[in-house]
């Protein structure tokens, strides 16, 4: 574990081919970094770990280097302070993690106090309050603009913005609320747990068949965080006007990045629907607004941060790992410190 | 030709397999009928012919039936009426095409009398006025809000709904205009009479290459008439937030009705891209503002009306198979009587 002579870091030592692997990535250690002027020291309490990483594996523009501490979102303590907005002991928000310690500028890449509500996890920063939760709250606020009484479905519906945007959908008023999900105990967690009015094994039976069960009278919206098989059934089901939040595609992170598209896609022109794209860096001016949307149902209890938490920057691999597989509940977050 | 004792209508007598030929289709006389309580009898004047119909000759729910009148937009004058909201002489517009002679009820299936405007010819009803002038229209200024100085690329450009693409995106103030099409000559129209910025000829290469060569810094709205590569060329080219409105699959309309989707489509996420599909029949509501917004440039002659029409009910299969073929430059019609 960390201590505050040494830090740790999680590296990429070589580029995954396909499903990525323990030996593509190393743990790396380092003295503690000192804060230069106009920077803190933070030392993390919880990071991310989340699909959109694998893509970023492969290189590229954008991606990450090799032999470099990974980055994800993160949320930690500030140990020492060389920047003006920043005090020693504030929480912060930021992308430095995958390691114990980072220097962080307030302001910078996204690097912000956490406005700390009573009663709220640290974990739900990173979970509901967190990425995941923006995603699900931009995809059904902004993109779908979703309705009262409009009928959902879900892909990866237990998984970070699976989960988010279950919670979110209900709360904003929708009809019926559908997911899928990868095993027999995450379609219970979401019929039961969640409050999910049907959910099915996608390993059961073709996605587009189990979905029409599921639907039979259709659905308004759908948040696509798979691709593949799962739009096509999607695209069969929507009513005229349907609106799909394209939100990941984890079934593509993995060796073959171009599978079939839909063969249905000219149904978006025959029945007026609208697809696209949500990227969550396009929408942080929300993060107040999701905020104050939320908090008060997360001081209630009546959503939960559902996650699955690993304890130690040692577990970081297995947390990612796990999450690709789809061993989670809700957000996969690593606790390094309390 | 036709007299007035006699009525001819087209009728489909076998399903296409593939590309349609002649002999899918019959001209079949039969007496003119008389106009029953409520109805009035419209001899037609214009008859439009469009890629939409392929997909009708297929059958199925809202297809046509073998052995009867096809049907289509047309434009004619009432010879007898029993329907008190229409009187003989009265210009009409109406959705009983493909015959000479037709019984219509005035808001029924969207008759409607034209409105009539001074120096408008005929021909402007069922081209840039028309259904293919209003899926221009409700492409660009609704379902991809086209902002002044955007630049834009369309493809089928010298076809019924590209010119009016063309022509109402240049007068909404769009920044470069890119086009394909499918020969020289079209190519050549497009950059010269219709004064298009750029245009290539599908054929001379890869649409992608030519498309990515003819916009170099990208675009901001594509006006898909066709699907596949040159849906797939769109999507690499689009710029963040670019929106796509998918108006038609010429390409797909005959044979093959599944092509490989676009190999690219995940970039709609990677990009925030918006895909839409625009039906004209969700957009009648907006008839009269195109209007308004039209007619003063039809009338000054800044844009025409750009149709090839061919002359007689004999011909309107030759027009069809024309259209189909691309052989076409701007909105196909038949004109029937004067």
């Amino acid at each position: 574990m960390t201590t505050n002579h040494t830090a740790h870091a999680v590296h990429l030592i070589a580029r995954p081919a396909g499903f990525p692997v323990a030996a593509d990535f190393a743990y790396v250690e380092a003295a503690v970094p000192s804060p230069a002027a106009g920077t803190a020291l933070v030392q993390n309490l919880l990071l991310s770990v989340d699909p959109y990483h694998r893509g970023l594996m492969d290189g590229g523009e954008g991606g990450f280097a090799l032999h470099t501490p990974l980055e994800g979102r993160a949320v930690g303590r500030v140990l020492a302070s060389r920047d003006p907005g920043l005090r020693e002991g504030d929480l912060v928000f930021h992308r430095a993690g995958w390691r114990t310690h980072a220097l962080v500028t307030l302001g910078a890449d996204g690097t912000r106090k956490l406005r700390g509500h009573a009663g709220v996890p640290l974990e739900a920063y990173l979970s509901i309050l967190g990425g995941t939760g923006l995603t699900a709250y931009a995809a059904l606020t902004r993109t779908v603009a979703l309705r009262e009484g409009e009928d959902l479905f879900v892909s990866a519906a237990a998984g970070g913005v699976g989960t988010a945007t279950g919670h979110i959908a209900r709360l904003l008023g929708a009809g019926r609320i559908i997911g899928s999900a990868g095993s027999a105990a995450k379609v219970n967690h979401l019929t039961g747990a969640l409050g999910f009015d049907a959910a099915f094994d996608y390993h059961d039976g073709p996605v587009g068949e189990q979905l029409a069960q599921a639907a039979p009278d259709g659905i308004d919206v759908y948040v696509d965080n798979v691709g593949g098989d799962h739009l096509a059934g999607a695209i069969d089901v929507l009513r005229e006007y349907g609106r799909i939040a394209w939100v990941g595609g984890i079934s593509m992170y993995n060796g073959d990045r171009s599978p079939a598209a839909p063969r249905n896609l000219f149904e978006i022109v025959h029945k007026s629907l609208r697809l696209e794209g949500v990227l969550v860096r396009n929408h942080t001016n929300l993060q107040d607004e999701m905020e104050d949307f939320l908090v008060p149902y997360l001081q209630s209890g009546r959503i939960g941060t559902d996650t699955t938490v690993f304890q130690g920057i040692d577990h970081t691999v297995e947390a990612f790992l796990g999450m690709l597989h789809g061993d989670n509940l809700g957000k996969t977050l690593v606790r390094l410190a309390d």
